[in-house]
């Protein structure tokens, strides 16, 4: 058994690959051996491209032109979509968009859907080891796709070397409200849709923000104007990544970041191996439920 | 300080609420003596109402709408407002939604809002703890308002007694998508902005893939149709949730829910207060942050 998936996660076989990111996901006993087996040095010069915006945004058109685009450059590519929705309900939502994405029958495009609800693990420590799994079977880039809403949606986004935020024009104030948060954390700006109305005025918005704040470099405020439903700007857009992937390599922002990653991973996996231990007292701790549920923790850590 | 603040509290002064509440966010040596001095009879006769739903359904107005009713009835009502946005940039949009609500003047309207990024401490535990003192300076409903994403806001609407499930028609695939994890945790449905072109079409989408699912009690099931920007349908959602509310009581889910919800908080104070110590760990124990984080979480652990 443990034989066979390492074999397979040396084969770079997909269903090998899969089966080997859902048992570290599972906190398996062979986690250790499977993450132990990869090649650092994969894992090291990988490079990991977030692509987060809000819903209606069309992330996931735009992956998958991003995603064609490097298989014409015979790049193997992972991809990790994390999926706001249920794990019950969800599965057909994430297999239709991995459907949708067309790559189904090509073995060089490993995709991984992370749902992110009803999840036991943490989603950091979980996404890091597949980052690591889907780098050390040869894959570069790997793309995290996510939605930038939610607290643990957006620490998944420190994982990526770089992250792009994806807008588009018309999508109303609840989803501007987002921008701001989104935009601290993009090193690239893309105005998807460019086609329709307001675009324009999208990406001087974008631009004027991007060049006031952050105290990020000027150069990565860089809009890029993309049409993804009919591959336009993919060019453009990948010549942009590249630009800010070596820039980052130069000035040892790349190695600021993977250090600050890998310290976050290591944050979460010690909590997910606590927390059992935490559930497993207050299961048998028969909690009286009385008064605040702060003060129950304290005692319950004291029982240590 | 410590006199001055509880006397806040038992005033029922809005800003000695807020400086509690902020004082129990922020761990604070005081935070045990403010909690324990809470009256946990009003904290369990509150009603603690759950709003969610995708971006651009109509959250802020309906929760306003909600508000102006409940005051009209001469209740005391508390908001506790989940904001995605960054703590950073985020102030004035907040600002923005809580003016927006025109309840600003209204001493018997408190309002909190939770940036859910860049948070040192758990949202469960702050929001728990939060409903806790709106509740006990005798605010009932009282009303949490999210947007129906992320992994650790979709856990504070376990907080609530009731869950209202807020969509409109003509939100696009992505929000789509959203829909099915949320029907999950919700009690009642809301088809917002009934007025527009597909209203009805959702509400029957709604109606048949509640009645299908979940293992819910089938009147729970109940479709609401609001027209929030006109006040319209507020009275017959008012008279559903009160239904659900009666019905939870006599069954015994309202007990249940608050045992799970008691307990969840419990788990993240607990994992709150070990996490200090894990970081200094991080940062004092020189990581070489060589192969696979899970291991290096294990090495870090045994140190203990």
């Amino acid at each position: 058994m443990s034989e066979q998936i390492l074999k397979g996660l040396r084969d770079r076989d997909p269903r090998g690959i899969a089966r080997a990111i859902s048992l570290v996901e599972e906190n398996d006993p062979l986690a250790d051996e499977i993450l132990a087996s990869l090649d650092d040095s994969l894992v090291d010069q990988a490079m990991v491209l977030g692509i987060t915006g809000p819903p209606g945004a069309g992330k996931s058109t735009l992956t998958d032109r991003i995603i064609s685009k490097y298989r014409s450059q015979g790049k193997r590519v992972g991809v990790i979509a994390v999926d706001p929705s249920s794990p019950l309900s969800g599965g057909a939502i994430l297999g239709d968009r991995i459907r949708m994405m067309g790559h189904a029958l090509d073995q060089d495009v490993v995709v991984r859907s992370m749902a992110t609800r009803g999840r036991l693990g943490g989603l950091c420590a979980a996404a890091g080891a597949a980052v690591r799994i889907l780098a050390g079977s040869g894959c570069s880039p790997i793309i995290i796709e996510t939605v930038g809403v939610g607290q643990s949606e957006m620490d998944i986004i420190r994982l990526a070397d770089i992250t792009a935020l994806v807008l588009a024009p018309g999508l109303g104030d609840d989803i501007q409200a987002m921008k701001a948060g989104l935009l601290e954390v993009a090193d690239l700006l893309i105005v998807n849709k460019a086609d329709c109305a307001g675009a324009e005025t999208l990406a001087m918005d974008m631009e004027s923000i991007a060049r006031e704040g952050s105290g990020k470099e000027k150069d990565s405020a860089k809009v890029c104007m993309t049409v993804a439903s009919e591959g336009k700007g993919i060019d453009d857009l990948l010549a942009a990544i590249e630009t800010v992937d070596a820039s980052h390599r130069e000035s040892g922002e790349r190695k600021a970041r993977r250090e600050k990653a890998y310290d976050l991973e290591v944050l979460d996996w010690a909590i997910e191996m606590i927390k059992p231990s935490i559930i497993k007292k207050i299961e048998e701790g028969g909690l009286d439920r009385k008064g605040d549920p702060r003060m129950q923790a304290v005692k319950l850590l004291e029982k240590e």
